[in-house]
């Protein structure tokens, strides 16, 4: 196959409410060490670590993330700071301005976890490959459960690597989810993301022409400093927000999906976190000092006070800076809802 | 009736573990306001106030435990200080040892809650009268469920103002407090007794008359500070520890046991303190600032950090000084076995 050159684009938002008290609004979700040593930040840097498919990174994210990001990214990251927040479809179209036409850009959140980086790489290439015949493609995540927190997208016709997008689907019920596992061809959509720049651009302009006009002129009256680049504010603040999916994806005639399966999570609450992380034989994980007695695919998560727990299944019970949440799994998608997480 | 004086004698052991951790060796269950503004000790000398049925009250207890008596205790109320703990039996007769041979002692744990003090007065009266003619009197609980954390009393023909005892029984298993309750007939042993001094210390001496003579001795050998009393250490520590129900309540041919049904709790475990305290209107719990979503039958008490609970039933959550322990209802049992419970 020809070579390849792919350029990162590492999404930084997120409030920090659903994995509350842990995540705060002063250092929310993909600055925290949330599976493993490294914080997912880190580890989708490492995903993507500059060799002979991935070119340089870079980090789009609003200001009050820079010291994290300064902090925790490699020296040779470019940052483009959102003069505000306005969702996935600007922050894209800022980096695809900012890059060559025909540069190949693999959009990736920073604040999921993928467990085999080596079958993201491979999907990562597929996506590529098909990018530079200006597909817009998307990471079909091979869906294993009914899920209802994410949307699907459901498989069209076979192309090189994937197929083209006969449908994405907003998150569904339990019933739809339970029955679009059990008619197959939907993948989950994890917000991954592979366009050729110049292809992205073109579809924004056909499909969000004032938001397309509003990024150009943000970018042309932009500057440096040092390796952050800022954009010109005015333009870019009058965006209306608006997500990659709902702007372009859903829009074009375009799109395609390339299979991933390579235990992929958005971490997109505690019992995803819990799910994401390797238990002992009862499906028990503790972080921090604690003792569990009688029970099973329990998460303990303490900063320093003991946790002692006893005959409880399926219970998260998380310790930070001095709050207590105590969550059945079922509960945890409540957590960004409580007083504590809502009025950080 | 004639008149009638009861001597309140009021226990005080224990070690603290059950309702670890809010319990700790350092100031055990009796001392804290469990149910209440007032401690189960206070609340103990409250219902047998001095007054024209209640004379002085004796309390019996370590002296680890002194500093926190006398905090709570009443001014008069006399104390006499275990050189060890011997368990109650021994206890007891330190009391009794003190009193005239006619003094109608009624013998109380200072860790138990009884919400109807007016039915423990009467019932107290009726063991009383029953202690002045000789009986030794067990307070029968009024078993409403088949608890298999208490021992029993079966009822065996009527005397005034109560039965005599056809049998103690152990803490039963399930099936055996089951059948318990639906034959009737039986109570909880509350560990509440009346005795007429000499009555007591006489059966003490014939059925375990060394234990007898020590505690003999050891009062003939002690020495008072101030109010306190301090039995000689030599004697007592040899003694062999037993409880009351041992050592002379199943041994004796006088056992009787009057009727209590006055809402009462030995606060045993966590589950037993939630029970004893009025809940909401889906049986929640709080004490100290805590957010509750989506739960019934949950306690929680903090002594400062935030609890916020989701999605659960039945849960107890206890936050004090730096231990957080979150246990199901069932499993509150096993707090006293946990390595912070322990090794305090």
């Amino acid at each position: 196959m020809a070579e390849l050159q792919i350029h990162p684009v590492i999404l930084c938002g997120g409030s920090g409410t659903r994995l509350w008290p842990r995540s705060r609004a002063t250092k929310p979700k993909p600055f925290l060490p949330l599976v493993g040593e490294r914080t997912l930040f880190e580890a989708t840097l490492d995903r993507c670590r500059r060799d002979e498919l991935f070119a340089q990174p870079i980090v789009v994210a609003g200001s009050a993330h820079l010291a994290h990001i300064a902090e925790q990214a490699s020296a040779d990251a470019a940052i483009i700071v959102e003069p505000a927040a306005k969702n996935t479809a600007p922050a894209i179209a800022l980096a695809a301005a900012m890059l060559p036409e025909s540069a190949l850009m693999l959009v990736c959140p920073s604040d999921h976890h993928i467990a085999d980086t080596g079958a993201f790489a491979r999907a990562a290439e597929a996506a590529a490959r098909l990018a530079a015949d200006d597909w817009l493609v998307a990471f079909g995540i091979a869906a294993d459960r009914p899920e209802t927190g994410y949307g699907y997208i459901l498989r069209g016709e076979p192309v090189a690597g994937g197929h083209t997008v006969a449908r994405f689907v907003e998150k569904p019920d339990r019933a739809t989810a339970e029955r679009f596992l059990d008619e197959g061809g939907y993948s989950w959509n994890g917000g991954i993301f592979a366009f050729r720049a110049g292809a992205y651009l073109a579809e924004l302009a056909r499909h969000r022409p004032e938001m397309a006009d509003a990024v150009a002129r943000a970018v042309a009256g932009g500057r440096y400093e040092g390796r952050e680049f800022h954009p010109a504010a005015k333009p870019f603040t009058e965006i209306a927000g608006e997500s990659v999916d709902y702007a372009v994806m859903e829009n074009t005639a375009r799109a395609a999906v390339v299979p991933a399966s390579m235990g992929w999570s958005d971490i997109g609450n505690w019992e995803a976190l819990r799910d994401a992380r390797s238990g002992d034989e009862v499906g028990n994980r503790t972080t921090g000092p604690a003792e569990i007695v009688d029970c099973r695919n329990v998460l303990v998560e303490t900063d320093g006070p003991r946790v002692s727990v006893i005959g409880l299944e399926d219970v998260i019970v998380v310790v930070d800076k001095g709050e207590v949440l105590v969550t059945s799994a079922a509960g945890a998608q409540k957590v960004g809802k409580l007083t504590g997480a809502a009025n950080q």
